[in-house]
């Protein structure tokens, strides 16, 4: 995997980059639309393609080892084929399910026990194990194991979960070292930086991790209950400890404003499950604001969802429709909010990445920054 | 709406035509997908229009009627409008809904009142506001009010309610008639052929709706708990006492086998939830035979749906990831199968009007017979 920044923003740390991948050239900074079970749910592979040109999308290892399980993916040909998803994929390491879904989760040094949430079934991840499993799917970036701990965490519990994070990702990287000497495997694996909201712990952190020589970094821990200032101050100094050339994710976040503030930060990849999970509720973001489309507000609003979206949803169909679908229960809304979401966010992430190569990414922050006030 | 008949079977009462809508062309025969609540459960609507090329759907004005409402969807443009569908339309009278979901319902000469399943709210029906509700939609095709009992019934209430029906229809092609008058409109309106399983009642309401010289009839009370061989009887007798030269159309049938049964009769028009509800259920009808995709010998297998069909499911996607989609209850399941279903739905019409327009139409019959009877 190679990384290649186009254009930097000299009044921030925005970065335009092509990170390229065995399957297809990722535009960077990038959002990364949800596939947990390997679907973005409700929307068809080509429509991700056709619709909102999606390069990479990301998939959770907790979910898909549990349910088909990594062997069958394996078997068929791994997660690209099984799914028929011919661009590239992430995957997580599976930790932060382990520790916010499964029950009885038990933390030794060799790794982590738990229960299935589907059946009750005990696992052991480990370093080495979870990244075995990413093998298995094929994935193109794959994350360590990492302790990831809720917001409030004690100086001294994130001091050891981030030691811990530490230790487990040079188990994994050497293990991942190992598998890349014995076969030919095209794929890169991220340490996750931790260390809660504590700027000592993640200086710690990241100095350690980048002594590994990763092809990219994550900065993890974020999104689990912080105030969003928190999370974009937490970010802000963790960035910079990062190297330079080499991609930066920013995992689980955020609302469709806080995008360009992250890639101001010198973020270059996020995810969040935000867009996806919130147009299935109902939630929907356009760019007059939030819509709520259950309101009786829309009930005859013959006008689109967002007339200034290109959209498939939005060049479709009226609000008063997709009111009529969400109050109805039907499926279709969850595909039509889903595409209109999505398209919002990486419409949004092409329009930061298109500033930040023309010059005037200082300006687009500006921009969302007072439309946000309003 | 003109009726074109442009080949018939010499040794059946097959016939391939054409069906002129405000709307569009119909190539008869022709399956309808159900659009009960204005969409077609998982299928956005131009998938209906380019992977299926459907030319008409079914839409319910039973459920339409309580929400939305007819008075919002004729205010926002008529339902075609108003669910961004640009082709043909039909709308059932919304008796048979009454009949069956609504609790309640008490029938009168007027009409048929009853409590929504929605919200308990009390309303009625009657012969001339379900005309009015559906020209309200701007339905291509309306259908008169009629009361369709279950299977089995004495032949005193099925005589009852079928005479009901008889005047229920006058009352109903009188008042649009009278609309028509009053407004520029393009729609048809269709009688209803009741009668239960006795064929003196069916002769004496084909008798009589006849003489309304209607642009179509339908055959109703059909798939109402009778055994199969008895529906194809019925409406074996039934059809050649409809007029030669207008389409009649069987409500609610059939299983994909019993499609050139019903052809083979004279019936032009068919609809059916099968193969869209047994989509989401996990039943898929394929060129090789039903397939209940949970079973665990699909787990791991990498074949697709049915390597005969052309659909977008069968083309990219293995039975083995159908099979993880529909055991993880991804949304995504319900649109690949619905769209699998409906297109094999829809080929085999395609194949049937093939045939009888190239003469081969009896053969064609054969062949569907022996693969059924293996």
């Amino acid at each position: 995997m190679r990384f290649e920044i186009q254009a930097e923003c000299p009044a921030t740390g925005a970065r335009a980059g092509l990170l390229h991948t065995a399957h297809g050239v990722i535009e960077t900074p990038v959002f990364m639309p949800v596939g947990t079970q390997a679907t973005v749910k409700g929307l068809p592979q080509r429509n991700l393609i056709e619709d909102l040109d999606a390069r990479i999308i990301l998939a959770n290892t907790y979910h898909l080892f549990l349910r088909p399980g990594h062997e069958l993916i394996r078997q068929l040909g791994g997660l690209h084929r099984f799914m028929s998803w011919p661009r590239a994929l992430l995957t997580d390491s599976g930790g932060f399910q382990v520790f916010s879904l499964s029950s009885l989760r038990k933390i030794t040094e060799s790794g982590v026990t738990f229960r299935s949430h589907l059946n009750g079934d005990a696992h052991l991840f480990t370093p080495e194990s979870t990244v075995d499993v990413q093998l298995a799917f094929g994935s193109d970036i794959l994350m360590a194991l990492d302790e990831c701990l809720p917001y409030p965490a004690s100086h001294e519990s994130a001091r050891d979960a981030m030691r811990r994070t530490v230790r487990w990702a040079r188990v994994a990287y050497s293990h991942f070292q190992t598998r890349k000497e014995q076969a030919e495997i095209a794929s890169s694996l991220f340490p996750i930086v931790q260390g809660s909201m504590f700027r000592d712990l993640r200086e710690e952190c990241a100095g350690e991790l980048v002594g590994l020589g990763a092809d990219g970094y994550a900065i993890g821990g974020l999104s689990v209950g912080e105030p969003r200032e928190l999370s974009l101050e937490v970010a802000g100094y963790t960035a910079p400890m990062l190297p330079r050339d080499r991609p930066r994710y920013a995992m689980g976040v955020g609302m469709p404003e806080e995008l360009p503030e992250y890639v101001a930060l010198g973020v270059d990849m996020m995810d969040c499950v935000l867009p996806s999970r919130n147009a299935r509720n109902g939630y929907l973001f356009t760019s007059g604001g939030r819509i709520i489309i259950k309101q009786s507000r829309y009930r005859d609003d013959a006008s689109p969802l967002d007339p200034k979206c290109p959209c498939y949803t939005c060049r479709t169909f009226s609000r008063a429709y997709l009111r009529h679908l969400f109050q109805a229960g039907e499926i279709l809304f969850s595909t039509l909010a889903t595409l209109h979401n999505l398209r919002y966010y990486l419409d949004t992430m092409r329009g930061i990445r298109q500033s930040i190569l023309l010059g005037g990414f200082p300006a687009f922050l500006d921009s969302v920054r007072s439309a946000t006030v309003e």
